[in-house]
């Protein structure tokens, strides 16, 4: 008889410390995001950075400086504690991983809350569509491209994409899935041939698993949210906060309302 | 036996001061910007205000401080004499209309470009809705609102909305031409009762002309281009500067182009 939800219980766990692991398959149905904390100094750039890049950068919620509850996604939260692990960046450099970053907290931190394929996966999966890491058992394959992220103040560098491959009848179907979703990355941004954006070899990716290709399937490769995160730690900040891979901030959101979330004033 | 585009023709001749009339019309085809400038100090708020309410306030490109040209939008402008007429306001309250702002330009000026509803004019017309204001060759209807923007930092206050009537079956093909194009406006935010958006006489618009809506016909509310400018005012900085209403930024940006200009990074 409770009137919390599963994303509400899953923070208080979070927040208490008793739930340190990654967020993957937890409080299914619910909105997770991408988390980076930077001081007031530079968070105009930032968020010039995430204007111009709205692909691997979608933005779904900006906690003002002085604020730690993001407004709309999760009003009961406290961005401080309820991350089950973050990571603190000093000029690149990753400092300490807690689960509680009260202690260096600063009242001039503006949070950044951005979407994920998490996301996506539910609908891509519901459509009749295999999403093969999710088959394997592995991680994504994600990969540095030669695509130039647009520059604002000192946040520049490539687009890295997350790869899934499709028969090319099931990539047009995913296109249209995907690109109806752009708070959480929206349309693949290429097919095919990876070469044509600076990717040397498909099995060696530069972050996550490979996958398998199979037979009359080709790649198709969409904006990644570990762009933001390259891109912020080349900036060199005195310091930045981020989650851990993995350890997302679950939000209230639900992933069906989300295609019309940022779309809507009201 | 030109390559010059009509926009930047048109641009040429207002930058000479030759054309200081409202755009209206004027290179057909090409997206139309609204411009608001602000001293750097005021940008981040200024850019979160428009990140938090994207209906509103659609935003095309950020021209950072120390540029003067919108890279994207029209690569060899210069914003500070392309625009046919200016307003400069000194603490909310209008100094001047000067059709060049070289005089008092600065470099910590940061320029906003954002989308106009003349750009899905033309399709509506297209596929064969009655757009009234142009049947009549009147201004669109414009009216305050009871829905309150999302603060951010001085910049608040309540939605402006344009009207156009519909009958019930157009107003759903309304909606899908322009949810398409969430860069100047995307689709309505309300329909019928105008009391249900705080609009106390449908007949006595706020701004612009009234239009007769016909039996059978109802009411249909976008979100409005004249509520940054209106929010802006109310902020009432030292110095911003906008265009003086129907005096356009002519962009090169096409129509054609403008659904999927913001989705990409390339």
């Amino acid at each position: 008889m409770s009137d919390v939800t599963a994303s509400q219980a899953l923070r208080a766990e979070i927040r208490s410390g008793a739930f340190q692991r990654p967020t993957s398959g937890q409080a299914p149905g619910y909105v997770q995001a991408n988390l980076v904390v930077v001081p007031r100094e530079y968070a105009y750039d930032f968020l010039l950075f995430c204007q111009r890049n709205p692909k691997p950068c979608p933005l779904l919620e900006v906690i003002d400086a002085g604020e730690v509850a993001p407004r709309r996604l999760a009003p009961t939260a406290d961005i401080r504690s309820d991350v089950p692990r973050y990571r603190v960046w000093i000029k690149g450099e990753l400092a300490e991983e807690p689960t509680d970053v009260r202690s260096v907290w600063r009242d001039d931190f503006v949070s950044f809350l951005l979407g994920c394929s998490f996301s996506f996966e539910k609908p891509l999966l519901d459509a009749g569509l295999e999403v093969r890491y999710v088959s394997c058992g592995s991680n994504v394959s994600m990969y540095r491209t030669s695509i130039p992220c647009r520059e604002a103040g000192p946040f520049a560098g490539p687009m890295v994409v997350s790869m899934r491959p499709f028969r090319p009848a099931d990539a047009l179907r995913a296109t249209l899935i995907t690109g109806a979703r752009p708070q959480v990355h929206g349309a693949p941004i290429h097919q095919g041939n990876p070469a044509e954006i600076g990717i040397g070899d498909i099995n060696r990716p530069d972050y996550g698993d490979p996958q398998p290709i199979h037979e009359g399937e080709i790649p198709v490769f969409w904006a990644c949210g570990v762009t933001p995160q390259a891109v912020l730690l080349n900036a060199k900040l005195p310091i930045a906060i981020t989650h851990a891979p993995g350890h997302m901030f679950v939000s209230d959101l639900t992933d069906d309302a989300l295609p019309w979330f940022s779309e809507s004033v009201r």
